[in-house]
C-alpha cells in the first residue's frame, strides 16, 4: 500500500516538475495608430489575455496613416534580426471592411506575419521567402463578443490571432485555409545596371537623421569597383526631374569626411546610402522616399 | 527510518514543485510624462525592484499636459481589454501637493485602479462599476527614502504601490482605509434621446486620423432605427455654434464609401462616430473634443 | 532495486525542481534613434535573440540627435531607481566609426553602462562612481556576420554585448581588457557657494511641462538657509546676458502658489527648480538648458 502511494507520489511530482511553464511565445507590434491613444494597449491587452507570459514587443507605431509601403519596409528592416517563431502582427489598414484578405504569412526562415494581405508583404516574402501562407478563418480566430464591431480587426482579428499563434493555442494549420504561395505586391523599381550605372529607387529615409537609403544592395554596388574613399557620381531624381547631382565621396563611416559633407556609405543592413556628417541630407537637398524617387550611381572616372 | 527519510524527501519535493514562482502580475501605466525624459523610466525601475517578474506595460504617456479628461477616457477605453487583476498605474496629477487623495480603486470586473482621485475615475468607475475604493496610506506605501521628495508621487507612492499590489508583495486591504464608494467626477454631457434627436457628446477624437468619436452608443443608437447605408442628419456645435451640419450615410466600415466622403460608422467601443474615408474629418471641419463639443443625430427622412 | 529506483526518481525530481529557469536579467535601452524606423526593435530582437527571457525596457530614444551631453544627464537621473544589476544600453554616437571606445562601465552601485566612451558617462560617473571600466572586445563581442557593417553599433555591438552580459552569457571580465578608472568627460559648471549666492547651471528643462531644473542639490542649497514659503532671488542668464530675474517663492509643492505663478521647489532628485504652476516656464521666459545656461540664486532679504 504505502509503496503505492510513494509511488503515485512520485508520478504527481514528476509531472508537476515537467510541466514547468516554458518561457512564453514573442509577439512584435507594427501600426499606424500612434501611441496617443489606447489602441496599441488594448490589443496588447488582448493578447495578454490570451497568455500572460507572451513577451510583447513594439516595432513601430508611427508608420504614417494608411503608408502601406513604409509598413512593408519596416518589416523587411527589422523582421531577420528577430529569432524564428517571433510573430509579427502588422495593421496598415486603410482597405479595413473591404474584400482584402486576412492572413499570416510563414517564412522560409521560420517567422510569421500577421496582417491584412494589402502590399504590407511585398518585401517580406522577396526577402525571406514564403513558406507557406494561410488566410484567417475569422468564424474562429476572432475575439469572442467582437461580432458586433466592424472597424478594429487589429485587435479582434490580428492580435488575438497572432497571440494565440504565439502562445501555442493555434497551430499555424488552424490559422484557416492554405493559399497559393503569393502576396498582393506593390510595385516598385528593383535595382539594375544599365551600362557603367547602377539605376535604383530611394524606398525610405533614415528619418531621424536624414539619411537617404537606396534600395542598392552592396552586391550589386560591387559591380562598379567602387575602392573605399574613392568618388562616385550621384543623380536624385523624382519622376525624373533632377533634384541632387553630386560627386561624392563612399567612405566606411561617417567620421570618415569632415562635419557637414555628403558622403556614400554602405548602411547596417548593407545597402548604399547617401548623408551629410552631422547632418541632415534630406532635409539640406529636399529629397524624399517612396516610388517616384530614384537614383543614379557611377563611379567618377578619375579625369 | 528510511520511509521517514522518503516521505520527508517526497514533501520537500512537492513543495518545491509547488511554490514555482508564478507568472508575475500585470502593471499598466498612463501619465502625461512623455518619453523624452526619464521619468517613466524611473516608475519602471522601482516597479521592477519590487519584482523583477512583473510584466510592465503602457496605456500611453502622451495625454496632453494636465489633461484628467482625456486620462479619464483613456482608461475607460483602454482597461476592458485587459484581463480581470491588472493593475492600472494612472498619473495625470496637476494638483499633486494639494488635497487631492490618493486612491486605488477596484472595479466590480476585478481591475485596479493607482491614481489621484482627481476626476480620472470618472469614467471607468460608471462603466466598470465600483467595488471598493481604499486611500492610499502613504507612510507605509511609499518608496524607502523618498520622504524628502514632494514632487514625484508616480514614482514614489503611484508605481510603487501598483507594483507591489500587482506582484502580492501587500493585498488589496494593505493599501489603507476603505473609503466611501464614489470618486471625484467631471460633469459632461450624457447621450439623451430626444424626440426623434439624439443629444450626444464628443468626448474624444481618434486622433490619429481625426475621426469624430461620440458617447452615443449602439443601444442608444438602436432608437433611430437607423438602416445600414441609410443616411442620418448630423449637427456638431461648439457650445451651441453650428460647426458642421450634414447627411452622412451610416455604413459597417470606411471602404463602403468612396474616399474623401464623410462616412457614420460604429467604432471599435461600438460608439456612433464621424469620419472621412482615408481623410482626417477632425481637420477638414475644424472639430475638436472636450465637454463643450456636442452633437444631435437623427434619422434622415426619405423625400 | 525498487529503492533505488526509488531514489533515482527522487534525484530526478529534486534536480528538475531546483534547475527551475531563474528570472532573465534585466536591459534598459537609450538612443537618439526615435521611435519611427525599425532600429530599436532590431536591438530588442538580437537582444532577443540572446536569451528571450531577458526583461528589456527603454529609457528614451528621443534624445535629441548627437546630444551627449542629454544623454549623460537622463542615465544620471535615472538609472538609480533600476535595481543592482541592471545593464543599461545608451547609444548616442556621432562619432560612430570614429576612434572612441565602446566600453562597459560597472559602477559602485553594481549598475552597468554599455556605451561608447564619448561624454555619455560623465555624470553617472560621478554619481554613481567607477567601480571598473572593460573596453569591448569586439573580436568576440560582436553579433555574428555583422562584420561587413561599418555603421550599426548600436545593434551588432551594443545591444548584443549588453544582452549578453545581462543573461550571464559573459562575465563582465569577458567584456573585455581594463582600462583604467576615467571616462571622457564633458566640462560644466558645477553648482558653488560665492558668499550670500549659489552659483549653478542648467543642465535640463523638463521638458514636458516646460520647469527649469539646475544642478544645485538640496545640501548645497541649504547653505541659504531659506525656510519653506520664504522668497529667493532668481538670476538666469546665458552666456551671461539676462534672461530671468526674479523674487519667486520657495514652496513645497505647485498647489503652494496659485496658477500662473512662477515658483521654486526641490524636484523630484532633489535639486532646485523652477516652474509655472500649471504653466509653462521655459516657454513663458524663453529659457533653455545646456553648458550656456546658468542661474545665481540667493536669498531674498526682508525689507
Amino acid at each position: 500500500m504505502k509503496k503505492t502511494y510513494l509511488v503515485t507520489a512520485f508520478l504527481i511530482c514528476i509531472v508537476a516538475a515537467c510541466t514547468r511553464k516554458k518561457s512564453g511565445g514573442i509577439v512584435v507590434f507594427q501600426t499606424d495608430f500612434g501611441l496617443k491613444d489606447g489602441a496599441v494597449s488594448a490589443m496588447k491587452g488582448v493578447a495578454t489575455g490570451v497568455d500572460p507570459d507572451l513577451k510583447l514587443y513594439d516595432l513601430t507605431h508611427e508608420i504614417p496613416a494608411y503608408n502601406i509601403w513604409e509598413g512593408a519596409y519596416r518589416l523587411q528592416q527589422t523582421a531577420p534580426f528577430w529569432p524564428a517563431g517571433t510573430v509579427f502582427v502588422s495593421v496598415v489598414d486603410p482597405g479595413v471592411g473591404t474584400s482584402r484578405k486576412s492572413v499570416v504569412l510563414k517564412t522560409k526562415t521560420g517567422h510569421y506575419f500577421v496582417t491584412p494581405d494589402n502590399g504590407t508583404l511585398t518585401l517580406i516574402a522577396q526577402s525571406l521567402g514564403i513558406e507557406a501562407i494561410r488566410e484567417i478563418n475569422e468564424e474562429i480566430n476572432r475575439r469572442k463578443n467582437s461580432q458586433g464591431s466592424y472597424t478594429f480587426h487589429g485587435r479582434d482579428v490580428y492580435a488575438y490571432t497572432g497571440a494565440r499563434l504565439a502562445a501555442g493555442v493555434i497551430s499555424f494549420e488552424q490559422v484557416g485555409r492554405e493559399l497559393p504561395p503569393a502576396v498582393v505586391t506593390i510595385p516598385y523599381q528593383k535595382a539594375v545596371v544599365q551600362g557603367d550605372s547602377i539605376l535604383g529607387n530611394i524606398p525610405i529615409l533614415d528619418v531621424q537623421y536624414g539619411n537617404i537609403w537606396t534600395n542598392i544592395n552592396d552586391s550589386i554596388f560591387k559591380v562598379l569597383h567602387v575602392e573605399p574613399k574613392a568618388k562616385v557620381e550621384v543623380n536624385i531624381n523624382r519622376n525624373g526631374i533632377p533634384v541632387f547631382n553630386g560627386d561624392v565621396e563612399f567612405v566606411h563611416t561617417f567620421g570618415d569626411v569632415p562635419e557637414g559633407k555628403v558622403l556614400a556609405y554602405m548602411n547596417s543592413l548593407m545597402n548604399f546610402s547617401l548623408a551629410i556628417n552631422r547632418g541632415n541630407m534630406a532635409d539640406s537637398f529636399h529629397i524624399n522616399s517612396g516610388a517616384e524617387w530614384n537614383i543614379v550611381v557611377r563611379r567618377k572616372k578619375p579625369n
